[in-house]
């Protein structure tokens, strides 16, 4: 492959430059001469927005630098390409600046809605002759892309998310009962609970864990949800619950929508979700007089990288690596997949699938990982999600705070 | 001193309990036979609920894990003392309790109104010709505690909030302006800005740092911050503005009353205040019609000790074990207070002050630290809090996770 080019699409993670690092480190180990890198993905390779990351990561403590900071390096966008037949003139403006940079090789690093990109691009470069491959690299803290085991970025969110829920739970059990207070967390995650999931690997030794976990992958009973906390505020003195943003009701509705205005709809249709915990903690103190707070991991949760998993780092550089060498072994329309190894000791290896069979697919929890009279995880999610958020990539600090990279 | 006691009171910070560690170092260093916890403050101490720290503390790697284990370990209790005119009985258990025990020390690690509970002891107790001391160990992520240069728990709240602010305008600036987003962050402090001037610490070779700060020390004007907003929407890509949750309006409203409900009062009189960035951030998408979110850091900026200052664990140790020194010595109805020293190399010393000219009194940002036309802070204030944000504790990690100390 003569010159490359790689992209980030869609929400960001803790550790998506990690896997343009590893795009980079498997690109120059192969003697790409040109590694490209697009700004705000697509959108802004529609605009020739194009860097060369030789002038960023050819310093070995960039590279280092790269792998610790969140959020996209590159830019991220929310372009949803149309389709093939609606829109030829778009296909052929990506195609002929591919021809004129002399990019073999795309690779865009994302979840759903990227590799529906990826599908498309591999699709019209099939259907019209084109040489280049595009080949999808999977980033999403939500976890929910089928095939693979997991997603790069899952693990470092749920790190931070337990990490933070334990300190939380401290916090909360700071006072004696005459001071109660029932805690509400709200974490991402639209129809899927996997991030939500993780406030399960707090629970050990030192920690009582959380009190209930409430997934989107199961109805949600106002009435269960008021007894549950009626029952708990008998005998607990703290009381810290972790609910999903994406939770709905029997009828469809969003706890969220039982106040908030907040039914915008973002670029590929789906609703904008918040004020989920703000709402039942005001629901909550309305019905029981209990003492509420409501905490909202926000962006936090996925830009958190000054505690990420290192597992999840080493993971995400991995797969931009094998990405790079599938696309020289003239793969294309595939997406980059985890397979866990069947050992008792955790290890992960890569492979390649359709990404016919991946877009726009959402993987869900197995029901049978979810105890639903308990509002618990399963042991089958323990020792799914526990290897994920092991290890830590110690920050470089300066003048007290983390460093990043940042494009000039 | 035969016997000494150390409780813990108000709100928690990430490095209370390293004030514990100290005065438990200290204590032993000099022979003192029990040194005991009051479990929940002044209010367990009434009911007895009194521990041995030995039971813990003799085990070094506890003592380790206590100095990275976030809110009061333990417990803490939010009790306001009654005048001593007004219920004598009160003051007579205490001493009771203080006698069966064989207690010569008090010590109460706490902010603002913990303050006034020593003052309250060492009043009653001089009145009452009693023989034990009481001294204050300052402890306060606010920061308002008067004479002393700053408190424990304030530089890993500014850590913290600095560093998560960080992650937070990574993040923002992912998209293009097409999808520019203004992201309101609010933080915690009532009167005081100290906390949410942190977020003027970001700023740097690698980060842009916030737009705008505002603070409770400046009238907020709504039309001042639309226009703002409007003005870095012509240009930038990326908007980040930090806001105290005390900001008020010239006629004494705090933002946060312009829509919630959140009129609650605690038992001091406070009014609890939350939902201020949600409801700047509500207005500006109304007047703007800007995309907009608002992130709460809530708790997490008190209780995360996953990211504390070294500097301040050191400190948070070095007060406690000052008061202990200050008792043997005779001393109380003193606070601990740090004094900078003049070099230009950051360091402090620990001092006394009388009790009774700090409890009540609120310290605030000093106006001329504050560059109000561009809504930032000064070098002044830089030079201030840098170094006490500088350096850092690693967690102890276990599965993943920081490991906590919790009493059984």
């Amino acid at each position: 492959m003569k010159n490359i080019i790689v992209g980030q699409s869609g929400g960001p993670t803790a550790v998506i430059n990690s896997s343009i690092a590893g795009v980079y480190k498997q690109a120059k180990k192969i003697g790409v001469k040109n590694i490209y890198g697009m700004v705000n993905g697509i959108e802004g390779f529609l605009n020739e927005n194009i860097i060369n990351l030789d002038d960023y990561l050819s310093d070995k403590n960039n590279y280092e630098l790269l792998k610790r900071t969140p959020s996209a390096f590159l830019g991220s966008c929310r372009y949803k390409l149309p389709k093939i037949e609606d829109n030829k003139e778009v296909y052929e403006k990506i195609f002929n600046i591919l021809d004129k940079y002399e990019i073999d090789a795309f690779f865009y690093a994302g979840g759903n809605d990227s590799m529906d990109t990826i599908k498309m691009l591999s699709d019209y470069a099939k259907e019209n002759n084109k040489k280049q491959k595009f080949i999808g690299v999977p980033k999403t803290i939500d976890n929910d892309l089928p095939i693979t085991d997991h997603c790069p970025g899952y693990g470092s969110a749920a790190k931070y998310i337990a990490s933070s829920i334990k300190e939380i739970i401290r916090d909360n059990a700071s006072f004696n009962k005459s001071r109660l207070t029932v805690c509400i967390v709200e974490i991402m995650g639209r129809h899927a609970g996997w991030l939500t999931a993780a406030a399960s690997l707090v629970k050990g030794d030192d920690s009582e864990g959380v009190d209930a976990i409430y997934l989107p992958e199961n109805e949600f009973d106002l009435n269960e949800f008021l007894d549950r906390v009626k029952t708990l505020a008998k005998t607990k003195s703290s009381i810290v619950i972790a609910v999903s943003e994406g939770i709905q009701t029997a009828d469809g509705k969003f706890v969220c929508e039982l106040s908030d205005d907040n039914r915008k709809v973002d670029a590929f249709g789906h609703k904008q979700l918040s004020g989920c915990a703000s709402t039942l903690a005001s629901i909550v103190a309305k019905e029981t007089g209990l003492k509420t707070r409501a905490i909202e991991f926000s962006t936090l949760q996925r830009a958190a990288s000054h505690l990420s998993s290192l597992t999840d780092i080493k993971e995400a550089e991995k797969v931009g690596m094998k990405a790079v060498l599938a696309a020289n072994q003239g793969k294309t329309g595939m997406m980059v997949v985890l397979k866990r190894s069947k050992n008792e000791k955790y290890s992960c290896t890569t492979s390649l699938f359709d990404i016919h069979k991946i877009a726009n697919v959402e993987k869900k929890i197995p029901n049978d990982w979810i105890d639903i009279k308990n509002r618990q995880l399963k042991k089958e999610y323990l020792d799914y999600a526990r290897p994920l958020i092991i290890g830590e990539l110690k920050p470089i600090f300066k003048n007290g705070l983390p460093c990043h990279l940042v494009r000039k």
